[in-house]
């Protein structure tokens, strides 16, 4: 179009600089955001005590070219780019940095293709997770991936934080998922990993390096992700323990017997009585620690199911008893699903006026540690004089210890924290990782440090180095 | 030792140079290797028709810390490292170049630590892929990638090549089940990556990063693998198909159905033959192509075998049949194990004096395409007049074409490689992968270019130049 005259003239709140200007230009004035209400709600993602800033503009771009075009002028006038999906991570991934670019994906949300004979589906970013699932599902097929953010995180934020969920134990995470993406790189440029094929060892395996790098060195801008046939349904059971460790003995147990659950879920007492208050299921809120399990083996799903039973019995299990059906069964996954507003609510509960904060923490150790782990918050948990529930992935050993501190006293913040540092010296204590399935973002990056060593980390800066030399993408995530 | 004098005297076949003293200093005499048939035995691994050069001297160092010390001398020297396991691989990775430092892994063959609680074993790189796998299965364990040189291939060549094999087509690749490496980098640093969790996503995947990357970025000097409870029994069930085309048809209705077999493999008419001529097994060599599938479900073996057998008779086989027992598919199993030697008979027949070369080819295709790449082989086949036998992984989509040529004759060397150039044209164009699990090596750089494009392999380059600037490791490989 023909401008006549002295340009576009100044809004009264937010003076056009040329970077808003080419980017109106580039997406159009719907998919650049200005309005500093918009800026605030996407200043953060879910993680609570991470830094945010307020962006200069949130962009949407809806095509990878558009996304080249946010790219270049960000890089043009060095101003930061921060990629965002639903804003569902729990480690600050997402957080803006004060002035910088957000490039939103949620617009890129076109399913491209589903293909039941290779058992692929090609998706834009923005696609949320439960959208992919419902559109393979109605073909047979199933993408398994099923982060707790699932009905409204995206495949692109799974993609970046290499997003687990519940099916991990038996299905893996999203990284074993992902075949091949298109990532436009800090320097503009458009490029291709992976394959469409089954197998594939052609170069480095560039896919998986994006994976999980949490928008630090490209912007993800296509996923070819690997499907399966739909699971058999699957059997569920309960096991509600007198102690944690007796749980944790039991999850080893099943794992030395050879067993495979689809599904080995561990609440705590904190969870179950938070739960029961959120939403009242009758869980047995006496009990120490409960684990549901479910398999999904068919026409061996019921001998399977009573392996576990036997298992959970033999490690002292006070009850066990198996769902009668799918309805009694899809309630359980439903209480474990409540977990999180459920200490929310209790975190709300216990201080007041807003000032409840739950750090959601996420360690994982080996599955013969678990029972250690879980002792050792417990202790954790007294010794700094916080409320601490665990809940989690228990076949992964990956529990997520939810500590909930009073946000209007310092005291109570430091405490917790203190506790979150304990949390994770104990993880690697004992032979584990600083985040299973969360990230690191700007929660975790010390730990990650102390994790990898430094070794590691001249790697990670190398690598970052040779793919955003000058620190245009996410600035202070990871490193 | 104190020694008194003017040093060690020259030896008249090969001057040692200051480097190979401190090679000897750091080895020991026994460990570094100067002898020239000992040089030549390791100038190459299996791959036909890719360059080699002889080494200066091959080093076997038993620990990370002679790994460590062969490296800091040849950077000191400015000599290339070629690391090697077992020399089995086909793409010429591990193929030396004149006046380099191998670095053999295979005296560093201590298998660490088999935890059957969190299914984890740790294990030196030398650690040959079978004896892993026996001593795991000692525990009711499985380590499953089982490429065809599993026998004698090295646990440490199989992650650097990502190695595939039978059982990827319900299991995974090598990829799969590498939870963490030891790596000693070109700066002769000792980086430790990944996790023995099961599930870990603390910073970007480096693990991965470094499998598949043939040597070129690292020499690994341990691995952390995941292990899964040993299988059920498998069922095994043989279809014989009037045609190549009916066969690709069969795998992608198996694959439209949701069946999940535990092996699927096809050999075509050259190798039904070729493997009979080598050792009758009364295989019917009338065949255009047979497929071997196997069920290892259990309880639910039974069903699974009757369903791929009711798709290979809709997709039109002649004759389906079930092994009657574990002999008879063991045997069916050595069948298809045998058609490398067997191919290799074949060109040793075709062309007496030693003349007979085979290029062994590996393209992978997405499932759906399989009948399609079948056909064109067979059509390059007869262009460019080469007989070429096609055996492979066709749950996978993943093939080896293998390509007979006189190697006495140029000019069918000649017709060899456009018959070679042209499966790779074809492979890319269907939306395949010019390697499935061979690698890139030597034989396929040109073709990891052209998979890859521009920006793919300025990206490569720009990650092997930020972890061996001066080009240290594996030189002229991959890239």
């Amino acid at each position: 179009m023909l401008m006549i005259g002295g340009g576009r003239p100044s809004l009264s709140c937010m003076a056009p600089t040329p970077l808003l200007d080419e980017l109106r230009a580039a997406l159009g004035e719907n998919a650049v955001l200005t309005d500093p209400d918009l800026l605030r709600m996407h200043e953060r993602d879910e993680a609570d005590l991470c830094a945010a800033g307020t962006p200069l503009v949130v962009t949407r771009p809806r095509d990878t070219e558009q996304v080249v075009a946010v790219i270049r002028a960000a890089a043009r006038h060095g101003v930061p780019v921060v990629p965002q999906g639903a804003r569902t991570g729990l480690a600050g991934a997402a957080n803006a940095v004060d002035g910088a670019v957000v490039l939103s994906t949620v617009a890129m949300d076109e399913i491209r293709e589903i293909d039941p004979v290779s058992r692929i589906a090609v998706v834009q970013p923005g696609v949320v997770n439960a959208t992919l699932a419902a559109a393979v599902g109605k073909q047979g097929l199933w993408y398994p991936p099923d982060p707790g953010s699932w009905e409204s995180s995206t495949i692109g934020g799974n993609v970046a934080t290499n997003a687990g969920g519940m099916c991990c134990v038996k299905y893996g995470v999203t990284t074993e998922y992902v075949l091949g993406l298109e990532v436009v790189l800090a320097s503009g440029e458009v490029l291709r990993t992976g394959r469409r094929t089954a197998k594939g060892v052609a170069g480095y395996d560039l896919t998986r390096l994006f994976v999980g790098s949490e928008g630090t060195l490209g912007v993800i801008t296509e996923v070819t992700v690997a499907l399966r046939p739909a699971p058999a349904d699957s059997l569920t059971l309960v096991a509600v323990f007198p102690s944690t460790a007796a749980a944790g003995a039991a999850v080893a147990a099943i794992a030395a017997r050879g067993l495979t659950p689809s599904l080995l879920e561990l609440l705590d007492q904190t969870h179950l009585r938070a739960i029961e208050a959120y939403q009242p299921m009758g869980l047995r809120t006496d009990a120490q620690a409960l684990l549901l399990a479910a398999t999904d083996t068919g026409s061996r799903a019921a001998d399977d199911l009573a392996g576990l039973a036997e298992v959970c019995e033999a490690a002292g299990a006070d009850e066990v008893y198996a769902a009668t059906d799918a309805v009694e069964a899809a309630a359980l996954l439903q209480a474990r699903r409540l977990a999180h507003p459920a200490m929310e609510k209790f975190a709300a509960d216990a201080y007041p006026g807003g000032n409840g904060g739950l750090v959601i923490d996420d360690v994982a150790v080996p599955r013969g540690s678990l029972a250690a782990l879980l002792d050792g918050v417990a202790r954790i948990a007294a010794e700094c004089e916080v409320p601490i529930g665990v809940v989690g992935h228990a076949g992964d050993g990956n529990m997520h210890p939810n500590i909930v501190v009073d946000r209007a006293d310092p005291a109570s913040v430091e405490r917790g924290r203190r506790a979150f540092d304990e949390i994770m010296r104990l993880g690697l204590a004992l032979g584990g990782t600083c985040t299973g399935e969360h990230g690191v973002g700007l929660l975790k990056r010390d730990w990650l440090a102390q994790e990898i060593g430094p070794v590691g980390v001249r790697v990670h800066h190398a690598i970052k180095s040779a793919l955003d030399p000058a620190g245009l993408l996410n600035p202070g995530k990871v490193l």
